[in-house]
């Protein structure tokens, strides 16, 4: 077995940023350095039959191409040409909008999209699209156009010699500023996982139904503050606000219970001034997607949540990936929701479609330590019904409008995308792999997210991550 | 007893624009064609007493400067230079960005803002802020600038002979098109007023304390969707979604319970990159007032609620007025907020600040028909508590963030600012002049807010009025 690169950061690479069937190698590893070459690790037991299986994958995808390409050239597991995502880098250090211009990520390297534009032949109108700081004015055409752009990329990348032409307007990642990719318009959180909300329900109301009466019959969802959304990478400061208290008054002070949600986020482009987007339409407005994480003060949330619902205890952050991967990327990783319950109303009866669900694993990270691995093939509802509804009542969507699908869990305990899942409203603390145990989050503590879809068609295609660093309250 | 002007249109809109005082009055002429002299009319006891009084006010504010100012020509009751809105105007048939000006309003005419910077000689700088299609830059700014260009042009437009010199700026209403006077940064909605909120509970918690155990704590609020903020005068179309139905699963179609929430809209300027804003400097950040109807499908929004708040039964429309009334312009129109009954948090305890209420008047017309008069002073938190609440967990404030303080409503019948109130849940539909009873929305009504303030000074200020048609279901 021979990789296209036997670069030991590259191998890192596929460590840090493959799915959850490579967790136990990476937590053996620790800091990943890899000190053999594949074949010797595999003879001593180090690697696993499933890391095998997705390299030979990775590996299949790099032989098709010349060596002289970008994409064989360029390309580490999971962000190689089959992924090609999106993000707003900045040059040096003012991070002003003159310095600031729209990228692809190709491995561990940034490439201008305009410049990339022009390499690839595009026309002039397409590449007046990329000529830009952010994806905003790219969110603004629509699907035809996004594909067609995709594609002469791709195409491009995997010729021959790219990879020199290729060089004119690349940079590393270490090189550059990532930035929020795009501005948020409005900002949507649903509550998508049936696990998790049986979870919730199960922790608040252990004598009720956990799910209540509406959930299966819509995606239920509110408005989130997009002034609050924040490029992975940003602190967070623990929020402070007024905490329930057993004496009936609340206290006010910093959260004591705070906390993270896993979610997938997917951003909206050809916008609909009139909503009303039928489901067979939906995945023409959703351009792409991105892990979110949705920082949640469970305890503010707690006290001011009736009858209006989450305000203060999720709109003090919200991170997401520097990197959005097109829709487009996983349709070879596409799942069928689960059957339905209860008969879903028309506008969001996906039976007679292609499956909506995404088969990509979510991992939640304490630092260097996988704390979860979800499954988002486990969602109720996908993202085109979401968008659907989101839109039925005549809302208008706006390139730029994010919707988060609510945390991802799983079944089992170790698929909870929460703390407080995962230590069931605190009274069944984590153990971590140093011998501490925690429930919420605590000041220092740096939280990650990374994900990853195994296509059909043999590709891996990695989501961006997102990290962010507690810092105590002021 | 001599107006400034006697010409009829003038007195009609004195009938159309001032507050509740008026109302039998404006009730009385209809469509206000008015045939005779004030005099006339107070002899023939058509005009009542407290007209009159608010009519001998404007008088003297008229009286006290020069006959040749614009103060004194354009000026109309409620839209003299005590009030002075900006908003956003279109000239011509193409309203595109380069036919469309920052503006403010003097009587029924509109003022170019960057004409006006000319003529009243501020600096440069200044001038750059008004050189715009909309109140977006100059919301950048802050008080003390927001200030001294009112005190500026208050000045030139009460000097002498500044009518000529205005007319170079001056286009009637009557030929511009009007705007949505900002770009929505975020939308929030509160839930301020006790009377709305213990009507909501005892409707539909008839069994409970209608307060939730929070609602003296903190003010209640939720984020509501900026996109579909729209400008007086924008049609709302009837929204359809899931309604609750008596055997479980819900029903499909346009709303059957469709609403109005007459609110005050505050426009945030000066932004707070890490929120936290103490109640002190809070109103530093609010730039204007504007009424806001926060147009609510009730059987929507009944079924999703649970448990995160209001949705699609909000998100479909909210309409704002044209022209945003700097909040100085009420500075005579303070009021103190009600005597707390629970001890607030230090963070939004007001008891040793300047009165944080507003003395205005709002009334909802179904048609030419007054139906309710609503008196904001009521309103249990203030303007500035509901922006240092929002921005007490560090979430970030931006120029164009809008907050509603939630529907108006006092303790009578005759002030509820929403049907579902007025029609106690459509138990006790309203009985309207032409002899129909109502209880919600019907398709072709037209719903509109408008509001007074009559100031301490002497002065009356009048908000940009919200109108609005239904439109059938599509």
């Amino acid at each position: 077995m021979l990789l296209a690169s036997t670069d030991t950061n590259w191998l890192c690479e596929k460590f840090n940023y493959a799915g959850s069937g490579w967790r136990e190698t990476f937590v053996s590893f620790g800091t990943c350095s890899i000190p053999e070459p594949l074949e010797s690790l595999e003879a001593l037991g180090l690697v696993p039959a499933d890391l095998l299986t997705n390299i030979e994958k990775e590996e299949k995808i790099v032989s098709d191409i010349p060596a002289t390409s970008a994409a064989a050239v360029y390309a580490t597991p999971g962000f190689g040409v089959a992924n090609l995502p999106y993000g707003s880098y900045s040059i040096g250090e003012e991070a002003g909008a003159e310095n600031t211009r729209l990228g692809l990520r190709l491995g561990e390297t940034v490439l201008s999209a305009e410049g990339l534009g022009h390499l690839a032949g595009l026309p002039a109108d397409l590449i007046g699209l990329l000529h830009a700081p952010n994806l905003d004015q790219l969110l603004t055409a629509d699907r035809p156009t996004w594909d067609r752009i995709r594609t002469d990329f791709i195409n491009f990348l995997s010729s021959a010699d790219s990879a020199d032409a290729v060089a004119s307007v690349a940079h590393s990642i270490d090189a550059v500023t990532m930035n929020l990719p795009f501005t948020v318009a409005d900002y949507v959180d649903f509550y998508a996982s049936e696990h998790h909300a049986s979870n919730v329900g199960a922790i608040f109301r252990p004598d009720q139904d956990p799910l209540l009466p509406n959930w299966k019959h819509l995606p239920v969802g509110y408005n989130g503050r997009a002034g609050s959304v924040y490029v992975t990478g940003t602190d967070v400061l623990r929020p402070k606000g007024l905490r329930p208290e057993s004496g009936g008054a609340p206290s006010f002070g910093p959260s004591r219970r705070l906390d993270i949600e896993a979610e997938m986020g997917f951003v909206a482009g050809h916008g609909a001034p009139h909503g009303e987007i039928p489901l067979s339409e939906a995945e023409d407005h959703i351009f792409g997607v991105m892990l979110l994480n949705d920082w949640s003060a469970r305890d503010i949330q707690a006290y001011e949540y009736v009858p209006l619902g989450p305000f203060l205890g999720k709109s003090f952050a919200t991170s997401i990936s520097a990197w959005v991967t097109p829709l487009t990327a996983f349709d070879a990783a596409r799942v069928s929701t689960p059957t339905r319950e209860k008969q879903l109303a028309d506008y969001l009866d996906d039976s007679h479609l292609a499956p909506g669900g995404l088969e990509i694993s979510v991992e939640v990270l304490v630092g260097t330590e996988v704390v979860a691995t979800t499954p988002y093939s486990a969602m109720y509802y996908s993202p085109a019904q979401m968008l659907t509804h989101m839109t039925v009542n005549g809302a208008p969507l706006r390139p730029g409008d994010l919707f988060g699908s609510g945390t991802i869990s799983g079944p089992e305990r170790g698929q909870r995308g929460s703390f407080l899942e995962l230590s069931w409203g605190g009274k069944e603390p984590l153990n971590l792999r140093d011998g501490s145990e925690m429930s919420f989050l605590e000041d220092g503590q740096t939280i990650g997210l990374r994900a990853t879809a195994q296509t059909t068609r043999g590709t891996i295609v990695s989501l961006g991550e997102v990290w962010g660093t507690i810092l105590p309250a002021t």
